[in-house]
């Protein structure tokens, strides 16, 4: 099973090279199924031009317009391995067996049923299949959302048992932190599906958090790799982690605003009343910090996507009165920092050194959160890149984990 | 049944207006299905792209590929609709219920079961069928070449024993001949399908051919009319024109290249062998002419399309030894000129008259062919647009036909 996404396929010369390199595949003897995601910037386009049409713009209608774009890669993919004598046939997510609910736009996928792929595998062909996309009970074409060909990967190869499910991006593999932001970043060679769930949902872009957590309930082996180039990318995996590392990268999340709502009443079931509110109104709260009380009352501090601000505001502010605060602060110029590393469990000290880490570049921390294996600050925004670089190096992520001195 | 082509669905605003006059027809009371076709130069566009992807370009993949003009539009005047709160659903030529065979590129229709567009109806929705498209028996999807959307539908017209098909286009009619040619052109009030056939057949470019060959097999009464007004067109029936005319249209047809054969020896058999043979080629060869025999040696000349004078170039060279010819000469400045009519059939004066006002405007005839309704001739390319004007003014067409003087 390999993926190749938008990059990948952006024009015709990157379609002939995904040819170039499956026909390789073929000679070395693998079984190749493909799965495509649309070219470079197509779902973008798609989308605003939607937005040109319609106001509405209905579920079932924007599903069949996006997922135009995926079914043309895999036609174009499909015709460029023809050139190269390689028979193979397109895709639809229906064609392909994928039967989901009727949630438009982010549909679930409830059956896969590939039994036209394994056919065209076993008359020697190479399948290529749209990405992101199914149909649901009600026969209608459905959508899963941005960044859902990874989850069409993930499946697929489960439902054919592939031995491995190879997502081919613009980026060699999973690093220890962007390497665009911090120069030493490394490429790690292995990663626990734990670890890398904590980094996807705490601002690793890729591969989406959906099929990871797909993957590691299948058990289904990922290798994120690089489309151009031979050169392994990172294997995730169940348990297996060879690289025994404490620390195992540092991410950063800029999607995120935060609220505070001040002089909030001391009195139970006050926070849950706004959460409960909010959560109702669709808002995605993350992380909450209340402040220890003083004179029976408390500041009440959570963060939220940046695209739910306009949402969140009025339903906070209707609120006010209700739960006895003074006033709603929305701040936007916030980052959050995040370590993430499957040793943290039984290593206590690793807090210690991010937090006099960052007290020594004189970053100050608004909000802390921890996980079993990741604990994360929110910063300043203009200040969260020297976070990140100070973290990286002083936990020695450029290092092989070997060379490290223990925290 | 209405059908909207590329131009009136070429981009946003269009797309608007379609909604707009769909929900104006809803309001008079109107029962209504549409058919689109792709925006405006989608479908060149993905031509284009298959050229610099592929040279092989298998028809499976390419109709994966084109299919997805009108699919995008299909879903746009959905959403549109959806803005004016008309209810609405997009389907795809699988969805709307288009069997066909599994010859990709130019697909022919074995059955349409149109229960998804009933249900839709029933439902007090208005169907939104992406046009020239279907599944094959083989479960693959279908092109039925371009201009098939007026092809589905009158299918699905005939399949929901609609009332009429109204094909929206971005003339307003059809005319005695080409407007911007001849600015004294009159559209038509009504025309058999007799002469609307052989109109197309010689350079009328819409509507498309083969629907007009459906609908004049099923009875489906056509309306050809501008999708920027609301003024009625031009009406297609099998039999009833009020407007009892000798001659109907002119047209002119600059698709074709002449080729001529020299010192082909005139024995039986010699021309059918070398038709028979380009027929094998796949040419379609259209007049054929052959010179009066001059001492046992004939000229042999033929029509055929433009682009296929590469194919049948060595393909004639290869038999002129067969059949003891001289030269094959390739000539394409040519055009052909046509005088359709239903009057023709009784009044065998039409033909003296087109050639005296070819003769006074100086234009030489190069070859000849006539139906029962039409008279078509060669001449040069560079005067077939004077020989359309003259012939338009000769035979009046730009009066109403009762004021028109007798041929």
């Amino acid at each position: 099973m390999q993926k190749f996404g938008g990059t990948s396929v952006g024009d015709p010369d990157r379609i002939r090279e995904v040819a170039d390199h499956v026909a390789r595949c073929l000679r070395r003897g693998d079984q190749v199924v493909l799965v495509v995601s649309a070219m470079g910037k197509e779902t973008d386009e798609l989308l605003r031009l939607a937005d040109e049409v319609s106001r509405t713009k209905p579920g079932r209608e924007m599903d069949m317009l996006i997922t135009g774009g995926e079914r043309k890669a895999c036609a174009l993919v499909a015709m460029a391995l023809s050139d190269l004598g390689v028979e193979s046939e397109s895709f639809t997510g229906s064609q392909a067996g994928f039967l989901t609910d009727t949630t438009h736009r982010d549909a679930k996928i409830l059956e896969v049923n590939p039994h036209r792929i394994t056919e065209a595998l076993n008359a020697g062909k190479v399948p290529v299949v749209g990405g992101s996309q199914g149909v649901s009970t009600s026969n209608d074409v459905t959508f899963f959302g941005r960044g859902g060909s990874d989850t069409t990967a993930v499946a697929l190869a489960h439902a054919l048992d592939a031995d491995a499910c190879e997502l081919y991006t613009d980026v060699p593999g999973v690093f220890t932190t962007d390497p665009r932001m911090v120069p030493s970043a490394r490429k790690l060679d292995q990663i626990s599906f734990d670890e890398l769930l904590e980094m996807t949902a705490t601002g690793c872009p890729k591969p989406a958090m959906r099929s990871v957590e797909l993957a590691r309930s299948y058990g289904v082996r990922l290798h994120v790799r690089s489309a151009f180039s031979w050169v392994p990318g990172t294997w995730v995996a169940k348990e297996a982690i060879v690289e025994n590392a404490i620390v195992t990268a540092v991410t950063l999340d800029t999607s995120e605003a935060k609220m505070t709502v001040t002089g909030v009443s001391d009195r139970p079931g006050v926070a849950a009343s706004l959460f409960r509110t909010l959560a109702g109104s669709g808002v995605n709260v993350d992380m909450i910090v209340q402040n220890v009380s003083a004179e029976g009352a408390t500041d009440i501090s959570f963060t939220l996507p940046h695209e739910q601000v306009a949402i969140a505001t009025p339903v906070v502010e209707s609120l006010l009165a209700d739960v006895g605060a003074s006033a709603a602060v929305m701040d936007t110029a916030i980052a959050r920092v995040s370590l993430i590393g499957a040793g943290m469990q039984t290593n206590p000290g690793v807090a210690a050194t991010m937090f006099e880490t960052l007290a020594g570049a004189e970053i100050n921390i608004e909000m802390i959160s921890t996980s079993a294996i990741r604990i994360s600050c929110v910063v300043r925004e203009a200040r969260a890149e020297e976070a990140v670089a100070a973290l990286h190096d002083a936990f020695e992520l450029d290092k092989d984990p070997a060379d490290r001195r223990l925290v």
